[in-house]
């Protein structure tokens, strides 16, 4: 198997997909986890078999994906806005036992409820409770509730969210404390709207490293994290997981060994995420990736695709010799990749296509 | 046409290989562009059309999507050491005009050597002038080159640097010092080759910022810009190109404005590049990508599928608006897309497949 290229420890992942089943099912909630970390169906039946109620995307190509692979419940977890998204998951809606389309805006539900004609569309209002990114403003969410209850042919079934470990606006260490508030408010708004004459009855959230917290908050029925199929660098700093349970390496070889404290490896840019640059507080990693067996070795710089690994003179590495790294985000990086390779505890090795890789709209 | 899609302005791009294509000729030196930018055979085709003597590519794969388009003399400018890559190149040697391969150890020189049997590889020696990466340290240069000079099979041509706009290590926007001194290094350690025996015929350097400059330096005989097909922000930031000549732009919708001081769009990280991250030094870009039309608007922070723009009470920005964004790096953003949008100046809009997109081996 030439280099560089993205393994996935089938063993480890079949762990971490029951370890967060256990959790879900331990908090008396429902699982759907996010498919955009591996985007590929056959994981996404896994998770279900597992005992995921249904699985959450992001876009409504990565919805018709995994609809064609054969999964019948699915929640796109976004706010649809042009026509021909909307077009699409109208068509979805019809086809899938269940599906249920994000909304944060009157102007979104307007659009959504025109082109349903006589078809009631299952939707969730979104709210921001803290990331600043969509949802309607925590403060504004039992108006637009109302407005978007009045809708004939949209039923608002549930609030939902996403924060990730996140306090007071600021990323944070503190899982615990960020998975607890963040069901407070969850669960708070909720009773709002109800009070408010709003029928809620999901009220879902949670994210690979405050699931297990959120879930237990009363009143939550649904979390919804990803990463932790396969973990990565950050969760493991976060202390979401151990780096023994990272699940998705990718495999490099040194290519150029130019100075003592300088090797090469053939993945840069176009093989690794950089979208969790090294530093970022509060997680402030050392480098792009953890370097298995050479932990002082630091993925320092990247460009397209070379990788610049700060080592030393002790480190044994020479032309030619094969690396595996942990990446700092496994979201991102799979997106790089157009398959991946899972290797089982027999040391077969099968290549998996990344169904919906690139699937951006 | 929906949102997010990477749009390509054909009069922009078709005047971008024009003008580098005359910088070429005005300086007596080859054109050998690198096509890790777009990725796409057919405006390879268009650049050596516009005068390119051949092109460059990183991977061995990426030479293989070219020469199944026709393109016929390919310089593969990366060290090869793993066998099944070696392998390929030896093949693919055999099919095309011309095939240049980068070797920068004795252990690439070796291997290639053993594989290519009695064909003779055309190589070029890969010198590091300062960026840091794969190359030979300057100082042991002459050494390696007559070592791999000895080699029956090998036939070492030429010598070639990347560096960029650096200077003295460090990045820089003197592009005319950082061009004119890569040049001189190289020109010089040729000429130090020549009198040690071994016959240097090509000194190929030069980036999309450096190139008109390197171009210059007497002895210089070819150079390989890249990003200067399509240009990007990062590039204008160096001088290299205006925003005006920027030739693509990834189009994007507002998904939710759930306050006066943020608007959200619908590409996040896996729609744009994150490796030239804001406020890098020289650079020190604001945001992920310049708003067209919208100069006081910063993309500031990026998740998977979110972008938050940062605006103010006066942008007329709402829920459903489209925006084109420059982005900082466009030859890594290219690759996080299947297809590009080529407009022409009727306005008709024609899908492109990425065709050497992922091709990470």
């Amino acid at each position: 198997m030439d280099t560089p290229h993205l393994l996935i420890d089938d063993a480890r992942m079949r762990r971490n997909i029951e370890k967060m089943a256990a959790i879900a099912e331990r908090n008396g909630v429902a699982l759907r986890p996010h498919v955009k970390t591996h985007k590929i169906p056959r994981i996404a039946r896994r998770q279900v078999e597992a005992g995921a109620a249904g699985i959450t995307v992001a876009k409504v190509s990565e919805a018709e994906v995994m609809a064609d692979a054969g999964l019948e419940d699915i929640f796109i977890a976004y706010p649809l806005v042009t026509d021909p998204k909307i077009r699409r998951a109208v068509d979805l809606g019809q086809k899938l036992q269940k599906l249920i389309v994000g909304v944060d805006s009157l102007e979104g539900a307007r659009r959504l409820s025109a082109a349903a004609g006589n078809q009631v569309m299952e939707v969730r209002l979104e709210v921001d409770t803290g990331l600043r990114r969509t949802g309607v403003a925590y403060d504004e969410a039992v108006d637009l509730a109302r407005e978007i209850d009045a809708f004939d042919n949209l039923n608002l079934s549930g609030i939902y969210t996403y924060r990730g470990a996140v306090l007071g606006g600021s990323p944070t260490l503190d899982r615990e404390k960020a998975g607890l508030e963040e069901g407070g408010l969850m669960v708070t708004l909720a009773d709002r709207m109800r009070e408010g004459g709003v029928g809620i009855r999901d009220i879902s959230l949670g994210s690979t490293p405050t699931a297990e917290y959120a879930a237990a908050v009363e009143g939550v029925t649904e979390v919804r994290p990803g990463t932790y199929v396969f973990y990565d660098r950050m969760q493991a700093r976060l202390g979401a997981c151990s780096l023994e349970e990272c699940a998705a390496t990718v495999v490099c070889t040194v290519v150029s060994r130019p100075r003592e404290d300088l090797a090469i490896i053939d993945g840069g840019s176009k093989t690794f995420a950089t979208d969790v640059p090294p530093g970022t507080a509060p997680l402030n990693l050392e480098g792009f990736g953890h370097v298995v067996g050479y932990p002082g070795a630091t993925l320092e710089r990247l460009t397209e695709e070379h990788g610049m690994l700060a080592v030393t003179a002790e480190h044994d590495l020479e032309v030619g010799d094969t690396l595996r790294i942990i990446p700092n985000h496994v979201c991102s990086t799979v997106n790089l990749h157009d398959a991946v390779y899972l290797v089982g505890e027999s040391g077969a090795v099968e290549e998996v296509r990344v169904a919906a890789r690139g699937k951006v709209r």
